[in-house]
């Protein structure tokens, strides 16, 4: 690599928990061998495309601050789309992440017409196998952009226009396409715009039915393509829009139950957005894991006094390790991992700054495996649950699960006996005293 | 009658707009014709038992300061029942409200036993009956009580301990029949405490699992009897559970849909309880008219700047209109009706401060009615919208729904045609103006 | 003029209540005598430059979606701002606002240099001037921009580097004199990067010193330069900044009691705002009003589901009754008036929209202030709590005002006399009705 | 000690970090010595009356589930005041806190008349004073409840009722005189119901006149019986009522100055209503520590998912290590303390499960503090920081705050040498891992 774009920053690599050096893990020792897998393995990290090299970290009441050279309002985009991915893998390869993940209009402009942008989005991902082909970094999932141009300005595959409708059905089948050809693990889809601003001109109905429609021809055209991924929704409630369909991941559970696409969507779960729906970032994945649905992770964290998506990195050990203990009771990911849909704050506008985000990140998560990883092994919570269901096990409650009793029968039951429970102590405080030794 | 509860108050009665009577109604005539059926029969209101008749206006940091003789710690529970059953219907009564709405343990106090409580219960349906009788008023809806006492801490339905399950089916099997015999329309089930205050101790998919078994049961019996009324869940968010599995109205059908209970069951949703599940009223209904589950609602608001349910009374014509045109739109309420799950603010000390909320209430539904009415009429809404979506009825829109679309055709005709589709205004800002015209 | 960027609207007129053309008020009638004020004298209606002349309506997830052709990326920026200029004029008189407002930013670009900049602003200034002449259109308040450009990422008065601050002094001043040249009636400071992102690398006491020193700067500088017009502070509790040191009107007041400023500076309150910060738009006003710092209003509503600054149009009569009632209770404006920080819906990009949005506010805030002078009149509210108090006129009320009473001579009282107040009624349910009467 | 009431639990003691004893402390370990003082000194916890021994665990929808024999609903109430005392006595005595802390209305039961209240109280203030001599546990602080009573329903100072002012004023002054006599070192007011539910019936500038007026008696009398401790205000934002006037610690320090008691009063700050009032309890804490005004913490927790104050035990390491770091950066405690303003949850129902949640609480403020002491003797941030306004202590700055410029001597600066400030990162993410290194 003759240019650099990060020269100051080398390789980072693992000192362990004493080190005091900035751009080293505390944590993240790769090959470390956690419950029979590497770190690696289990984490599954991924960097993203977007806040890290499409942003100049602009916000709504201020111009950009970072610096990006690859990023100019004018010029040959293509080429700079070529110095971005560039920019790109260095930081992917310096850092050390296994996975990457991209939208279609990051890695390449787009065109005046669709063919155009295609031929763009193919180019450049020639480009990207190379690189892929050079470092090792391998693609997490890709998806397409159906937000951000003002095509999509009421939504994609909820539009009330039929074309708008089919221009995304286009995007997502290239986007998939170039994601299956790259080696991509999932196809991901969030419906930014997918939501309504106003209900005085929508039809929630409607827009549901075209959803589904949607989402079926989506999972159509990946077994016609034979790609093996996993298909993700991501939740979220609201921004852009007043109100997102994909809510929570509840929501998407039941709207895949209705349309019976429970065994082939999962969720791709954000921290962020879990917090902007009134809900933890640990409530979610256990939701998700209870449904079976569980994908993957948007591993970024929201401010809890600001009310929109801040897409900050994790730093919460405490929180993250619930998060990680429910992934590992889950079995540990399959195709998912973590990926870090993180941005730096407007302030941070040194280039060696995401270093900085990523690698304390990435140690949060790493810490957390191992608490979770004791969790597991020496099982506090696992058993005083086990002890607390006990009686559905056997007798009564098996009995009810069995379908051996109705109202009438309980009734009787209760009648009969007197059955009169007394409760037992919950002992939250005492579970939180024994999470906090784990922590 | 004999000795009276509010000999201050008389019957309410219509005096038009123009009245400053506060003892009077200015919007709702209960027997003026709005689109072919009188206020009465479209609007169905409901008092409340529990609100009413059954607290004092304590809150967690103070002691009651309402005036209410029938509630006393100690002395003859059934005969202040019977009392209060006396003070419930004078008040029903002179409101002129059609219906009522309770909770078994508002109208009869708890025994020893189930055996006792059961029979406390059927002695108040008696004197119920004989009031109902007597002053032409209905019940809307009955429902158990599995909140209050403390076996039920860890949850009904989904308790860890199956006997709690058996005594709380138990209870739904005894108020359902109560219910059944009283006329009821409809059985509600509200699950203040199905749901967790910690994810450490909490098995999530048991939990749903029980929770859905206890469903079936209930289903199962309200057919054994014969109860032609409808079954309602009634969503909340949270309170006094950190998470309840019934968020809103989205969650409640997708957990149906699992379940295959989606023509079983429907929904009774509260304003407060929407706001506080982070939508508005508005949406909540929207929603439950768009999947079909409409089916009562508890009418109230609650206060933006406080995060608890304060069950304040309606009285915002604006937002009250947009929920009774969907409403309209969806045919009107078939069982279900407009209930005032609305308390008094604790300083609303006087007795009769409770009829300035019910027909502050009243009237604020009663005018919403009207106004969406006209905008059913008119259809500046509905036509809108039409034209909004006209490209799914044919062309286009019409084949994709047809199955006549893949992402692989959509793609090529996208790429054939250069398809660009153009931007058309929301017209969010010039729909609200319309709609202002009509409040 | 010659070309028009507004062709298909006309001056919109009043029309009365019963009018269905969309382009005309229902509710202003300028000339209407109210209180013994014209509407007009009464709601001193300002549009604003920055929402209507220079956005594209880009969000943080998508591009513009208006159609702006005087915002161009590449071209001459001047020529540009003089187009905008009588884009803007055009809209102000045929919406037939008296007056606007604009940052220093807005109306002209920023140069290369500060120098730049002010020749720009004052070429600029020029043209606005004459049409102001041309037009009649006035200026409510000018400001300076101290949050847009990258130097002011880390704040302007508060950053920690002193050259930001004598950077922002200089623009301060400039736009002050501007707004002074321009007639302007007051002069607004909000501090969107004057907070933190983050306490870790924040020193609070030392910002919040050189806050002070800023403002009485600024004070001085309006003094010696003769500007009549009134300083305003605009609180905002966070967005863009995590914190933002004017967090709400309370903690203004307090700041200008602490640093001897409450005679000096008064606020200009947001609705928006407001509801960010926790608190209804009419406590804010009535906070303001109580402290005696009620400056101006920047008339716009947030969305109560969504946690940023939304800036919609004013479309709840009720709330605004109730604003307005508090204006009007405190005399009324004297330098301030109602002006629109209100933004289109991405959705709504046709041009003609922002007619839309400000003719419905425009309308809400005129039946506002008709509901409102009748709730003056009739004075059903005031009488309430004017009895509700009475106590505190005289006798033991009064006594305790004129230091009287100690906690001893009290207790003795209380003692002696067997002194135990009975609670009264606070009839808030009784009053909402009353309220409802009048909207 | 003949009859115990908690007679499975020992006294607590320090065993180190790696215990797994539910009934042991890791990290408080009393004597150890931190930055020179003991632990004991700079922590300086207080158990409270209130939650631990006069609630039943009830809530707003249900009984209580507490095991506490010494609250019944009749017999005699001194008597069963005295055994709570016992209780209380020999729970802090087996914690090991050096501190408690109590409202009047705890301690000893309210009488017909104020006379007898003051009666009983003096009887239980002797037997609290022989208890604390029997066992060293000394007082925190002391208040009066003028929430609970319905003749405070519409406040106590702020009540339109001068009576209840009164009532209010002689049960502060015996209060206050009861926490001297016990040697308390503090005396909080926290005005539950001193806001409004409704601005229709509020006249917020008298009652705002009201509460200056009260607290003015209250120094007074301080300072006439020679009491030496600190008044304390205890900000929280709403709950019970719609809005409280101590809404935060910026709008406590603002009323402080406006009335220019800003050196007679300081605030107690609780974590949970920090977080209410839509800021970090890191935030609250160093916004008072920067006005001066720091006194003392109720150290609590709420659950960010729950709007309402759920008191929960502080057991989040990362926040509280702030939160110390800020306390000690201001010099430590003086009169205040640690104070659990805790409850269980109403699930944990054992009477042992108080001891769980204050060891978790003691412990997580115990590492704390260890964590801060550390991040004080490294001083990363503080050297940071201090670098980070450097120029405000020398040149260009220093003469900003000398009086040496005015906005024109600035504006001329800049423009004579074309100042054009460059960014700096704030380096927000790397400081943040920072602190996960002492976390």
């Amino acid at each position: 690599m003759s240019e650099q774009f990060f020269p100051n920053v080398q390789k980072i690599k693992f000192e362990g928990a004493e080190s005091t050096n900035p751009f080293a893990f505390r944590y993240y020792d790769e090959n470390r061998i956690v419950l029979g897998k590497t770190m690696k393995e289990h984490l599954r990290f991924a960097a993203c495309y977007w806040h890290n090299f499409c942003s100049t970290g602009f916000d709504i009441f201020g111009e950009g601050t970072f610096d990006r050279p690859w990023i100019q309002p004018v010029g040959d985009q293509l080429a700079l789309a070529e110095q971005k991915a560039k920019a790109a893998f260095e930081f992917f390869e310096k850092l050390g992440v296994p996975y990457f993940c991209f939208h279609d209009t990051d890695i390449a402009p787009e065109g005046a017409t669709l063919k155009e942008s295609h031929a763009n989005v193919n180019h450049m991902a020639d480009i990207l196998e190379a690189e892929m082909a050079r470092t090792g970094v391998q693609l997490l999932w890709g998806t397409a952009n159906l937000f951000s141009n003002k095509r999509f300005s009421a939504g994609g595959a909820t539009n009330p226009n039929p074309e708008v409708f089919a221009y995304g059905a286009a995007q997502v089948k290239h986007a998939m396409e170039v994601t299956h050809r790259l080696g991509g693990q999932n196809y991901v889809l969030w419906g930014g715009r997918e939501g309504y601003d106003s209900l005085l001109n929508t039809d929630l109905r409607q827009e549901s039915e075209q959803y589904a429609r949607f989402l079926k021809m989506v999972v159509e055209h990946k077994h016609k393509i034979g790609f093996k991924g996993t298909l993700l929704i991501e939740p979220k409630p609201q921004e852009p829009t007043k109100h997102q369909y994909d809510y929570d991941t509840a929501t998407v559970a039941g709207f895949l139950h209705k349309h019976g696409l429970q065994d082939e969507v999962k969720v791709n779960i954000e921290g962020n957005h879990a917090t902007l729906a009134g809900h933890s970032f640990h409530h979610e994945i256990a939701v998700a894991c209870a449904e079976g649905i569980m994908g993957s992770i948007d591993a970024n964290r929201g401010d809890m006094q600001n009310g929109w998506d801040t897409d900050q990195y994790p730093n919460d050990v405490a929180e993250c390790t619930l998060v990680m203990y429910e992934i590992l009771k889950s079995g540990g990911f399959k195709t998912g991992g973590l990926n870090f849909d993180t941005k730096m704050r407007r302030q941070s506008c040194e280039r060696d700054d995401i270093f900085h985000g990523h690698i304390g990140g990435m140690d949060t998560m790493a810490k957390s495996l191992l608490n979770a990883a004791k969790l597991i092994e020496d099982a506090p919570l696992a058993d005083f649950v086990d002890a607390r269901y006990a009686g559905w096990k056997q007798g009564l409650g098996k009995d009810i699960f069995d379908g051996k009793h109705s109202l009438e029968s309980l009734s009787q039951m209760v009648l009969a006996e007197d059955t009169n429970p007394v409760s037992v102590s919950g002992r939250q405080e005492m579970l939180e005293n024994i999470v906090n030794r784990y922590v």
